[in-house]
């Protein structure tokens, strides 16, 4: 039964468990890896992989979105990134590419790099320049600039708006500013919108019923992210996705058939964590880090979220580059030459389906778990 | 339910959690961050931030004690600190800044630097000068040396009284002297009193019914802290916050109204623990050595326990001095270039009750939280 | 009582342990070390330990399998191994066991030396070397390649035939394939069968009911083993065998008395660890890298599994050579001068049973247990 | 409740905890600690602390036994030790203490030193020497030597005998050898027994029905001891404290009188172990490497035990040499200028019992306790 805890005289918790504490149980059935499928689908948008890539600079630009595309997953502009701040902005990335400190002159640096405004022309180009390339264009925005932004970048014609802060709800309290209602704002909306991240059963819900397509799960949290030390907010994932199915089961009763897609964001680095999170609910997962390792990364291995780059209170580390571990399309179906499942990483999530003898995805939601701390 | 173990044959053990084991669950609203307050109000004293300095003669000098003062928190000087032993400890205090060993000869010269007698003037002294810059005087006394030395400390004219040692109660039994009455000492004063530490409900709610302002609840424990070790005494801070606010509220309810303020003091580094120290129920921290690393702090960021000067059982190690982070100010409000929760600490605190959709600290005091060991 | 857990609203984990939660607690009585009997028996088979070498070429070559027969285990030649791919692969071992990189080069070093193909006439004369030299013949073979290899396997005169892959089940579904029905096959051969690896009761039972004679528990995890990073899949081996031995025992009743072999492959590393596992019930374990720690182990003290050399998705580290700690035998039986458990494996084993009063294996799966987790 | 868990089907444990799980909680009294008393009794031997010595040549020598007898504990020498193998054992001592290796050319120079045969004379003459001074005279013999070891022992006049092996039963079982009935034994004895080391609540109760004085719990873990990997056991020591002081209560009950001492053994290193093992049931600690931090100790600084020396089965890892703390007066008493609880050892646990307001062991067998996993 669901433990919760009095942590002292009547104060209780409830007990969360990462990815990192569960793992996948085999049926007493296995399976030929190649009648495994791994494909997904948001409202129209088909993908050979359930893959969208964290709005990171560090991973995507307008031609790695591109690349993803073409392999079969969902890439992500960050419109609030460098991309649209800077007409060129290759040298800056070069130049953040290579710091050779994970502390304070790094996250200096980042801050400076950011300092720059955005520009509404630079998004309008970008967006077009993704969509000129024939693969579903989808960006990410922050609630807070969302109301300001948006009309660019609907403009513009992307396929999948991204709105996507550390923590976002469906009602934000303001007594200065009108606070963007998503509800309304989504309705007006013709394309798909995915929101998050969402950290509870609650939360998620009041998302969906947002008209949200998609809900992203988790606040991106990884060994670079500071969110718990900064803020005291740490999202044990296993439970943050399987509370938030049952706000997609709900939400399907509630609704008689509306499916709200999760997008689980934070701590998934291996194919093993991948098919984890899959086994947990979700049905696809936001990758960040291991995405960097891709020899197309535009940051050459080094890696940042969004949020390190804040300019009151900055929340995640510096990653310092590593060594590509091959093309992008290698990294994610290999063939592997590296044991610790940073490659083939959809090619490991077919091989647990089948030997847990799945078909799809929805099927492997159901896969059994077993609970340790290793 | 409360976690009650029996740990061998009728030997029972109350499971406790540490700040550490829980995280913040953000609520299904958010919140504009200039909407949320963190003031704090203590007797007729109020404060910009919950947030009272650890008597350390690491951190507070009469200087430093304005300043923090001045920036809207309480500092505390220490009456049998080495303010109060030379008449001008500068010179000592730099050269316990400067130690390059953390270990038996660092603790031997903090010994030999401690041996010097408490002088009474020295103390009137130090309290005059923090009173004529203006702000709020708070002094610590500890309990064996109240009755000696509250005379002096209170003619100088302090504002708050601190009583502190490592563990505190209400009834403390001697066969050779005349024990501290708390009951009746804190009956005759006209200042309010702060005491503690304290690490359970039951010693808490004694505290509050001396008739005190605020209890210290934990031993100011942090990685230099050695009372574990030493003593066997380990508080976990999530369960020893919770449980003293339940002796709050059985205390308010008990007296129909008053209202004991309560003040967590240990494992918390970094603005992320605030945040769970008052989620937990804390009105206010005690910060020990994250104030260290002010550019102002008197150590030139070098850190240590008052315990860890004891003559006979030293309990606290040194801790190697630290380049600074910047001005108090930096620390306390920001900006912030250090991405690990050690700069803008209320800044920090504030962000995350507008991510929880709380405005003030009794607000956020109700939040959710979710347990699990990182 | 069984430790079920709801992960997130409506999904569930079973908890699981490691051996390395588990210790063995002695009884109220002791017995002399010599009056204990480590043997085992599998079908006609018998051998003075519970021990069967996990098929890997960095430590079972013909020799090698011979010289642990001799000793009383029993040894296993994998035939997708180099013995069956090279003429003489002693070079190639060599070259294999000198690698200095633990990482992507070793890897690739692996996959290009097992990318030669099998070949069927160097099946049947390493198998017929090993028969000539008068000891019991195992040898292992993969699901996959079971229907093509077992002709031949055969032919050559095995004893036991050790099917085994990560995770097997009784039920492989294929659409292209013709499966490998293991129930018929097995019911159509005159040498026991031992299949593998299980990780959980109900597919443990489903084995039982192939007609196997011994079901291998576990998928061989060990430091270099990356099952849980890739696949997600990680056994909490005291929980494993456990529920394994609950299928054994069921399945007995079922078949009123055909009793099915249990061996433990997995997290098994010291003479400690062989202890804990018979303890949760198994009646032999398959010892990996420990055995490359003998003088004669083919690969000079480096260690690999063997689908460490998968072509794909390898899963599993290059070990670095250690240096040997001794002949098999003392390996095996003593006298050791290392004190961390890994030599005298079977010596160890012994003393623990008699420290708790116990004078075989079948006696000693009942021993009691202490949860901890270290 | 007892936590007894089913770690898979059908097959349960006991959860056990660790003196490093668990804490002190202060009560709501506090005390002076010059009203406390540290005092122990055994039969009609009294100790001005409850401190008994770990037979180990790297610690007791005939002159260290006096002198720890004299500062008020209990010397233990180890009659199958180096001072009844050797006439002048000082330079084989001096060799063993200067070693700097830890690992296998340790334990082999261990297990030469100890090949030398053991010389009932000189357990004469070391019994003698220490009756001489004056102090109470303890040695220890394992069980498989008592019966050929006593007659001497007791000739020359000791005044308690200390029978230890790692796991001793009240009911040793042998088809070979007359095993030692340790009820007949001491019912012939005209001296205190104490006996040991048992680790469960069944055991422990048979051990006091054979007329022991003492029970010695647990088989004296630490860093260096191997008994874990070795032997798969390991003793959760707040557990086995916890379970043999009820076994003592329930002894007491089933004699009408009969008080049972306990001597905790295992994984006490600081002060606050001792304070816990008291606080967990205890009547006295044994201490093994912490004596070895002072000046005298005869392997100056080094440390092994016992087992470390065995010939076949070596459980115990040498300890490199460690520099002196001070005077053993000084390690047991202070003052201390050592922060992490390893120098006054009894005046910490001393302040601990007056920080909890308890006046003598007896009473501090009661101190609450919290569990946490540190």
């Amino acid at each position: 039964m669901r433990d919760v805890v009095e942590i002292g005289l009547g104060k209780s918790a409830q007990r969360g468990y990462h990815l990192d504490d569960v793992a996948i149980v085999p049926s007493r059935r296995t399976r030929d890896v190649d009648d495994v499928s791994t494909a997904w689908q948001l409202d129209a948008y088909q993908f050979k992989i359930p893959c969208v890539a964290h709005p990171s600079d560090a991973t995507m630009s307008p031609e790695t979105v591109t690349e993803l595309g073409r392999l079969g997953g969902l890439g992500t502009l960050n419109v609030e990134g460098l991309w649209c701040r800077y007409e060129d902005p290759t040298k800056i990335i070069e130049s953040l590419s290579t710091l050779d400190d994970d502390g304070i002159a790094a996250t200096r640096r980042l801050q400076e790099a950011y300092a720059e405004p955005i520009k509404a022309e630079l998004i309008t180009e970008r967006v077009k320049a993704i969509g000129a390339a024939g693969v579903t264009v989808a960006v990410r925005v922050s609630p807070q600039h969302t109301l300001s932004l948006a009309p660019v970048i609907l403009d513009a014609g992307v396929d999948i708006l991204v709105i996507q802060g550390t923590i976002v709800s469906a009602e934000h309290v303001s007594t200065s500013d009108e606070p963007l209602n998503l509800k309304e704002f989504i309705a007006d909306l013709d394309v798909p919108v995915i929101v998050g991240g969402s950290t509870d059963y609650k939360t998620t819900l009041h998302l969906m019923r947002t008209g949200a397509a998609g809900v992203i799960v988790g606040v991106g949290a990884d060994v670079w992210s500071t969110t718990d030390t900064v803020l005291g907010i740490r999202v044990p994932m296993a439970t943050a996705i399987a509370d938030a199915a049952a706000a997609r089961r709900d939400y399907l009763d509630e609704t008689g058939g509306r499916y709200v897609h999760l997008i689980a964001d934070g701590d998934i680095v291996t194919s093993g964590d991948i098919a984890k999170a899959l086994g947990c609910g979700a049905d696809a997962v936001m990758l960040g880090e291991p995405l960097s390792r891709a020899a197309s990364a535009p940051a050459a291995g080094a890696w940042w979220h969004s949020a390190a780059s804040h300019p009151q209170l900055p929340r995640g580390s510096y990653g310092l580059a590593q060594p590509p571990l091959g093309p992008l399309e290698t990294v994610l179906y290999g063939p592997s030459d590296d044991a610790d499942g940073s490659m083939n990483l959809f090619g490991g999530l077919r091989r647990a389906m089948a030997k847990c003898g799945y078909r799809d995805i929805k099927e492997f939601q159901k896969v059994g778990l077993v609970l340790d701390r290793p």
